[in-house]
């Protein structure tokens, strides 16, 4: 855990972000606040070579578009040549049919490392790839309630997710009240995180945008820099939640999750980690 | 007042935005801060969709362009197929024709449940239904200074909006020194609100994102909804004003507004609301 | 110096900003911060007429696209006609082709006041209009590290950056280590900034509309106002980092910032502005 992170900062990865624009000041600051060096381009006529100086690349489609569309693809593959860690932040993934269309077609395309997304977004590209109807559609961007992965359904939700990963052919970053990462063979089960976090608009656009850092710092091991991403982000959630004062909301805590992750060394996060590792 | 607010809380209604890229972040975590889910979405194909699962739509032109113009048609006129509550927020009509023209437009072919402005967009917007040529422009996005609502133009601005609201047959929501919320034949006049709130960007975009999450949570009394949610959002800058510290700017204030959202309680804003209804 | 930041106070000028969706917000907020207005627009059918009302124009290409692309070459060659005057912020410029060649399509086209960057893009430029190949390209949006602006390098950047500055015929205005704001005659090195500006997204961005605000304000001596607003951002990150707590990190430095353009005043400013102005 401490050692990912430390490579994060000793190699400072530029990350190639084509993201939304709803969250991205706070995805290029928490690369800052982690170490790595951020970069913006989403015009099909550059994205090419962007990707090509970077280290890593994230795909976000949190406001996708029909011009960003191509530029994520174009983008995409040109990381797959390269061999670049490529994320992708399935932002609404069965909320409309263009977002969970857009993913797969992403996914068929590129080789991700990791594919970052609530447990909704994940059970809906799992039933679209195999052909299945939903039982339900997530509510917009958010996690259905039906969804949540709690320590009751955790056995099933990991079950699926392994699933997902072994279909996707990459690792699944599950966020939620219990965080999943798994390559479908070993899984981490992380316990950190506050409630609180739900409340701030794109944590998890931050973790994706982490994640590329953790995984471009790391290539030899993916799988545990991708949960040192997880557990990373989570304890932010919960340092920051500590130094709430009574007037302080989340507008507040948005910085201070950022700031915690300005602040952690990799001696908090490997104090910190809560998780277990399933075979 | 606190109904309304209680309203939100309890029914966290999903609130589609078709927003600009400079506060949308804000609009974000405001929604989140009263109690409501944001999901931002502007493309053509998959706009109508996402406002179909939503309970309401809010419109803002700030960054319109070609593209977004014709998302926000769609998704207009989806939403009052489906009598979803449509807010609308004009940001610098009369700055330019396009945005005059884009705002009729949006006008013409969607049924608004409130349209939220300063004066001098309302005026601009009158006139150009009128077929009368606006005695001045606003400055940029901001009232012109001979538009101000004051107490000593209180009584002709109400006229005016009045007026406007009867027109556009929706409930006009005008912010500046005094609010004026009315829909043509209630009005309410409110003391809300704190001068300093004109040096942060975007609390006028934050309170119509919040002005469609209250209007949908109580669906049943529209008017006094919008009119809760103009003092919540001034009563927020008065509470987030006193917490300034002397090193504190206009960047922290922004926080401590949202901060101040994310606190406030029914009681709280039933104390703090400080309106006339003028029949 | 002082001079130069009343002025914006006093005439509070509208600055027209086409820029990247990255550091938008903090664009708009550094704005008011310092006296001025902002209006964000970026559309073609629009560009010409709120420059044309705007007080000055900042072209930032952060994050450019196609469309945005076409606007900024409208709305500079309206600024050039009206002789408002225009910045540019060639973001990211010898990171890409696109976006040299954008930038240098754009120094063809428009007439700009200033040209605002760091020193590997202003190298990028160079060499570009000279028909040279760079020695290095820089690391995505960031000076290369080899191109550091410091007290061993000064003499060898203040020549280039002279040579560009006549070249392009504009105040260039580069920020680093040590800043240099030259018109190619008179040159102030400027010692203010402190090196933890680096992990907040956007100080640059920031800078850049900042300049066009004081440009805009002191039309007589616009080298003298660039440089102040130079002197101005560097000592806000002076001011900024003395106020940061332990617990602090980028994101509060980031509000801490802009809350110090908010309360600087005249004499703070004359008091704090750490320069040597060389013939």
């Amino acid at each position: 855990m401490d050692t990912a992170l430390q490579n994060v900062r000793r190699t400072s990865p530029l990350v190639h972000n084509i993201t939304n624009y709803v969250t991205v000041n706070d995805c290029a600051n928490i690369l800052l606040a982690c170490g790595a060096s951020p970069v913006m381009a989403d015009d099909i006529r550059e994205v090419e070579e962007i990707t090509s100086i970077s280290s890593a690349l994230v795909i976000n489609i949190g406001t996708i578009n029909e011009r960003t569309q191509a530029s994520m693809l174009a983008a995409g593959k040109k990381a797959s040549e390269l061999n670049h860690p490529a994320v992708l932040d399935p932002v609404g993934a069965g909320a409309s049919a263009l977002r969970t269309r857009a993913a797969l077609e992403l996914i068929e395309n590129v080789r991700f490392a990791v594919i970052r997304a609530n447990i909704s977004e994940i059970k809906s590209l799992y039933y679209a790839m195999s052909g299945l109807k939903a039982a339900a559609a997530p509510k917009g961007v958010d996690a259905g309630a039906g969804d949540k992965v709690t320590e009751e359904t955790l056995q099933s939700s990991l079950d699926l997710v392994r699933e997902f990963a072994l279909r996707a052919g990459c690792i699944a970053a599950v966020t939620g009240e219990i965080d999943i990462v798994t390559d479908g063979r070993t899984s981490f089960c992380i316990r950190n995180g506050h409630p609180a976090m739900s409340s701030v608009t794109g944590t998890g656009c931050q973790l994706s945008a982490m994640a590329a850092a953790f995984v471009a710092a790391s290539p030899e091991s993916r799988l545990k820099a991708a949960a040192a991403a997880v557990c990373a982000m989570g304890l932010a959630g919960e340092l920051a939640f500590r130094r709430l004062s009574p007037q302080d909301g989340n507008a507040s805590y948005r910085n201070y999750i950022i700031d915690a992750v300005f602040n952690m060394t990799g001696p908090i996060l490997k104090e910190g980690a809560r998780y277990e590792i399933r075979a």
